[in-house]
């Protein structure tokens, strides 16, 4: 395993990323839509001009590094590779809604290692180094840890948005609403960080990229948590995604969302 | 008309307000609910030390005005009549989610005159007094104006949970959502004021309580938006709401809102 880069390093990432995105966040730059139909999926001016700014300072640090980004895809090769998501929330972002974030990510030989998700307007910072993860509000720095509510009937359900479930995965999904306390929405990013936080029991998503995720993986694994696809394993690459406080809830959550595809195994 | 407290007491009050909120928000308080089954509605600590907090300071400085709390009901009588949520959104609050608020109106002779929502943990209160609408974040002041995207193709819509809207409500809902460039969730009070500053054009609940809404219509009037209930009537006494960025938009929902309903009349 290479020397990873510390806390610090990522910090510096994410002052640089919100140097880009703060300023524009609520104010009225045109936002284009990458997809022409269907879902829409808005990319602002920060994204981009966030990522190209990323990108910038690890290539000068890091030249050996690849880097995948959101806006400008895979560049270089090699065992350490960062994976960048400048804006995950751009809905809520053009909604002038704060959970949005800038997520940081490094994998290792494809296992994600280091994450940083950053959320200048409400002063937040959500990351995991060598040394365990970490949040910081305000400047004041704590420890994260998801927390044990023990049962499915005493768990926070988050995701997104209940609409884009189909087939089997959104049977599935409803069977875990109805076994949980509360089932909440819209959240992005900012939902995960309150995995890791002890605030939100589970999080999934039905379709995400592997830059929606990755950075987000260590935060919640280094708090205690547990992350991988719906199939069970592990989620750096993407799709549908589960993250859970605790191992317990998410192998039960795990049977729940999956239980019409095993009832059709042979 | 009496004369109207100014904005100095609205920001007085949020500050009293922000005192009970904030320590407690992300701390493992107890949560209770209020109901015994069904939908669930926590109650925190917050909310009730922060009630009795405003409380006491109106009481003190006009103590001819009633006050209409979450969590202690009405008080008083007369034409004047402070109404109370001290934290609306517990949802959120519970799940460490800024989108929550503390919401202060009065309403005189039944019609809300002044408005308050105060974010403390992002540091933003958006209010509406003689002067007009207005937010501050941290310790910015800017006019609160609603946008006007012209169509309902381009509108974004906020509700907090769709699955709360059942029968001629739901397939008006649905009418509406698929009418929309794009529906989010999960904003609570939050949304209502990103439609006074002209990030969302529609905002609608099913069912809204008196002291969930009071002090967000003249933030959202005096925006340039309007608030009304879905059968078109004045929304101080709560129920199904729409808020609209434009008076044009603001028609063309309520007639889809409404048209289930329209079309079974003789």
């Amino acid at each position: 395993m290479p020397k990873l880069p510390g806390a610090d390093f990522l910090h510096r990432l994410a002052d640089i990323a919100d140097r880009e995105t703060l300023p524009r966040f609520r104010t009225d730059l045109a936002v284009d839509s990458k997809t022409g139909a269907g879902y829409f999926d808005p990319v602002t001016d920060a994204d981009r001009q966030a990522e190209i700014a990323i990108r910038a300072a690890i290539e000068a640090e890091y030249p050996d590094h690849a880097i995948l980004g959101e806006e400008l895809g895979l560049t270089g090769s090699g065992s350490c590779r960062w994976v960048l998501d400048p804006v995950d929330g751009t809905r809520p972002f053009i909604c002038g809604l704060p959970v949005w974030g800038t997520l940081i990510g490094l994998t290792v030989h494809g296992r994600a290692e280091l994450g940083m998700m950053s959320q200048p307007f409400t002063r937040e910072r959500f990351w995991a180094s060598a040394d365990g993860a970490w949040c910081e509000y305000a400047g004041k720095r704590e420890r994260l840890f998801t927390r044990d509510v023990g049962t499915l009937s005493r768990v926070i359900l988050h995701t997104n948005s209940p609409e884009r479930y189909h087939g089997e995965l959104k049977q599935g999904f409803d069977r875990l609403a109805a076994s949980v306390r509360m089932t909440r929405y819209g959240g992005e990013c900012y939902a995960f960080a309150m995995v890791a936080a002890g605030r939100i029991d589970l999080a999934v998503e039905p379709s995400l990229q592997s830059y929606d995720i990755v950075a987000l993986i260590p935060i919640i694994e280094k708090a205690g948590g547990v992350v991988t696809r719906i199939d069970g394993e592990r989620a750096e690459e993407g799709g549908p995604v589960l993250a859970s406080a605790t191992a317990g809830l998410h192998e039960e959550a795990l049977h729940l969302l999956n239980s019409g595809v095993n009832a059709r195994a042979p």
